[in-house]
C-alpha cells in the first residue's frame, strides 16, 4: 500500500483527492499496487469534506511518517512551498507538484536534490494545467534537439483576449467578466503582467537546453497596455492577438526566453486557441512542429497532471529513473534580446512617420494605420518607435 | 554498446538511420549510454548510401546476433514484417514500430509475446506520424478515463479535402495534385478508402478500453464520394469536411469505432487541422479534451517517433515497465452501430423531401439544400436517406 500526501486543499489540492478518490479502481489496476491518501496538509479544517479526517496542520506528521513515500504539493507561492518540499526530498520522499513559481525560482537545486536522494521531482501540472507537454517533451521528443517554443500559456490572459477580439470587449471589461467567471483572481497581476507565463516559460526551455533562467529577468510584457484598437488592426490583417511565451535556442545554444503579447497570423495553430485553453507548439529538429493543446487550468484538469505525476513515481519505484537534471543559466547562456528578430506591426497616426520601415503592407483601421514589417531587430524597433514619437501608438511583435 | 538492427530502408527506414545518426550524441548523452546501427535488412542494396555497408538480405542475421536487442522494424505490411516481428520477441529482442497494419491486426499476440518474454513491444509511429499520442495516452492520461477520440489519422486525405475546401478542387484533381507531391502514392485506395484511418482509430480505442477490435470489421467509409457541391454545403454552414476516425467507450464499457467523413464545426479545434497535418482529440474524464496536432506522416517526423521508442526500450532496460496488455474484441465488447447517434447533414436536391427530419437548419447552396440535423441514429438516418430516394443527393454525419 503506497501512502500519499497531499500539501494544500485549495482547488488543485481538493480536485487531487477527488481524481485519486473518483478513478481509484482504474489507477490501482493499472499501477497493479493500492494506494491511500494518508495525510492533506492545510491551515484550514474541512469539517464538510468527505476528506476532512485526513487534515493535519502539522506538516511534521507527513514529514515524520515513513510510510509516506508520495508527497503532492499543491501550496502555491515559494514559502513554505519551497521548504517542504526540499525536506520532504531530503527524507527520501518523491515530491510532484502544479506550483510553477516554485519549479521556475527553485528547480535546479529540487531537481539535484531528487537525483542525490534517488527519489522524484517531478511538475506535469506546472506548465500546461492537464495538458501532457513536459513528460511528452522528455520522453517523446527526446530523438529531437528542440529549437523553438511558443506558447499560449495563461488561460485568464487567453480569455480576455478572446473576449477583446470576438465580442469588441475592452481590456478592463473583459477582466471583470473574467473575474465574474472565475478565471481571473482579485489581485490579477500575476496573469495579466504575464508573470505566470514567464515562470512558465523559463520551464519549458530548460526542458529544450538543460538551461533555467531567472523568469523575473527575461523580458516580459503583459497585456494590460492592449487597446481594442490593437485588435482590430490584428484582426485586419488576419492575426490574433495573444500572450506568448516564447523560448528559442539558437545554433551555439544561447537561450532567448521573453514574455510577450504578439500578433499571430491564422495560418499558425495557436491564432485559433481560444478562451481559457492553452497551446504549446514545440519546433524539433526531426519532428518539425508538434502542438499540445487542452484546457490550461482548472481544478480537474490540474489534477489529472497532479495524479498522473503520482502514477510516474509510483510505477517506476523500482526504476532507475533518469532525473531532469538542470544547471541555473548565467548570463553567458542568454543571447543578446536586443538582437532578437521578428516581424513588427506599428500601430499610429500617421502612415507618412513609418517611411523609414522595411514595411510589407499598411492597413487603415478606424483612422489609425497598421504598418507591418519585414522582421527587425529589438533594437531597431526600439529606435525606430522613439523616432515616430507621439505618432507611434502601440508596437507589437509578428509570430 | 546497445546493438540495433533495422527492418527496412524505404523512407521510414532511412529516415531512422538519419536521426540516429544526425542527433547521436545528443541521444548517447540523454541515455548515458552508446548505441550503434549494427543491420539494415533490406532486398535491395544501397551502394551510395552511407549505410550501404551495414545492409544484409537474411534476416537470421540479426535474428542470431545475440548482441542485438532492439529491433526497429518499418518494412510495412503484414508479412513477414509481422513473422519477424515474433521471431524477435521470441528471442528476446524488443522491437519498435511504425507499422500500423501489424499493430492493428497483430498487436494482442504480440504485446502478449512482449510480456512473456520480459521485452518490450512500442509503435508510437503507427499512428499520428511524429505526433507524441499513445505515450502521452499510456502515461500522461493515465489518472483518466478515456471516453472519446476523433482524430484526423491520414495526411493524404486531410490534404486532398484541404484542397477542395480551400481551392475548389475536385476530388481526383486533388488527389493527382497529391500524388504529384509525393503525399499520394499510386495506389491510394488504403488512404482515400480510409482503411489506414481505420487501422489507427482500433489502436487509438486499444489504448483507451484495452480491446483491440479488427480494423476490417469496424464501419469504413473513405472520401472518394465527397463531390465539391458537399464541401461547399459545408463551408455555407462554417463546418470543415474531414475525415475522422472516431472511438467511444460507453459507461457500460462498450466500444464504438468507425471511420467516415465529417462535417466538423468551426468551434472544434480538428476543423483547422489543415494540409497534410494530423491532429488527435481525446476526451478524459477528468482532464477535459486535449489534442495532439503535427506532422501525420514523413521520412523523419515517422523516425523522431521511433526513435523515440528506441530511446525509451534502451533507457529502461533494466527496469519492469509495464506492458501493454490487450485483449482482442469480439462483437460482445461492441456497442449496435445502428444505435450511434449524432447529427446529420442531408444534402437534397428538394428541401420538402426532408420534411420528416428533426432539421435544425436548412440552407440553400448553389441549387441543393443542406439540412442540418438534430441528433439521430444510424439506423433513423438510414431509413430517412432511403424514403428520399433519388431526392438524396448525400448525407453526412457532424462532429
Amino acid at each position: 500500500m503506497i501512502q500519499i500526501a497531499l500539501l494544500g486543499f485549495g482547488v488543485v489540492g481538493s480536485g487531487t483527492a477527488e481524481v485519486l478518490t473518483e478513478n481509484k479502481a482504474l489507477i490501482e489496476e493499472r499501477l497493479g499496487c493500492e494506494y491511500n491518501i494518508r495525510y492533506i496538509l492545510d491551515l484550514r479544517d474541512f469539517p464538510n469534506s468527505p476528506f476532512g479526517s485526513l487534515v493535519t496542520h502539522d506538516f511534521n506528521d507527513i514529514l515524520n511518517d515513513p510510510e509516506v513515500t508520495v508527497v503532492a504539493e499543491m501550496m502555491g507561492g515559494s514559502h513554505p512551498a519551497y521548504d517542504f518540499t526540499k525536506k520532504c526530498l531530503e527524507a527520501g520522499k518523491s515530491v510532484v507538484t502544479s506550483n510553477k513559481e516554485v519549479v521556475s525560482t527553485f528547480g535546479v537545486e529540487l531537481c539535484e536534490l531528487a537525483r542525490k536522494h534517488g527519489v522524484r521531482y517531478l511538475f506535469e501540472a506546472s506548465v500546461g494545467g492537464g495538458i501532457p507537454v513536459i513528460r511528452p517533451m522528455i520522453n517523446d521528443l527526446s530523438s529531437n534537439r528542440i529549437h523553438k517554443i511558443s506558447g499560449i500559456l495563461n488561460g485568464t490572459t487567453n480569455y480576455i483576449l478572446t473576449s477583446m477580439r470576438d465580442l469588441g470587449a475592452s481590456f478592463s471589461d473583459a477582466l471583470s467578466e473574467a473575474q465574474k467567471l472565475g478565471y481571473a483572481e482579485a489581485n490579477p497581476s500575476a496573469d495579466v503582467d504575464g508573470i505566470d507565463a514567464a515562470r512558465k516559460i523559463v520551464i519549458l526551455a530548460a526542458l529544450a537546453c538543460g538551461k533555467l533562467a531567472d523568469p523575473k529577468t527575461i523580458p516580459t510584457e503583459g497585456i494590460t497596455a492592449i487597446t481594442l484598437t490593437d485588435t482590430k488592426v490584428a484582426g485586419a490583417f488576419g492575426y490574433s492577438m495573444k500572450l506568448i511565451g516564447h523560448a528559442c535556442v539558437a545554433e551555439d545554444g544561447k537561450l532567448t526566453a521573453f514574455v510577450s503579447p504578439r500578433m499571430v497570423p491564422a495560418a499558425n495553430p495557436l491564432s485559433r486557441i481560444d478562451g481559457v485553453f492553452n497551446g504549446i507548439l514545440v519546433d524539433a529538429n526531426m519532428v518539425g512542429e508538434v502542438m499540445f493543446y487542452g484546457p490550461g487550468a482548472g481544478k480537474l484538469p490540474t489534477a489529472s497532471a497532479v495524479v498522473a505525476d503520482i502514477i510516474d513515481v509510483i510505477a517506476n519505484r523500482e526504476a532507475e529513473s533518469k532525473p531532469i537534471l538542470w544547471e541555473a543559466a548565467t548570463a553567458d547562456d542568454m543571447a543578446e534580446f536586443s538582437e532578437y528578430s521578428c516581424r513588427r506591426m506599428f500601430i499610429v497616426k500617421n502612415a507618412s512617420v513609418a517611411d523609414s520601415l522595411p514595411s510589407a503592407e499598411v492597413r487603415e483601421v478606424e483612422g489609425v494605420y497598421g504598418i507591418l514589417t519585414e522582421s527587425m531587430s529589438e533594437k531597431d524597433t526600439a529606435e525606430a518607435a522613439a523616432r515616430m514619437g507621439d505618432a507611434l501608438l502601440s508596437v507589437y511583435r509578428v509570430l
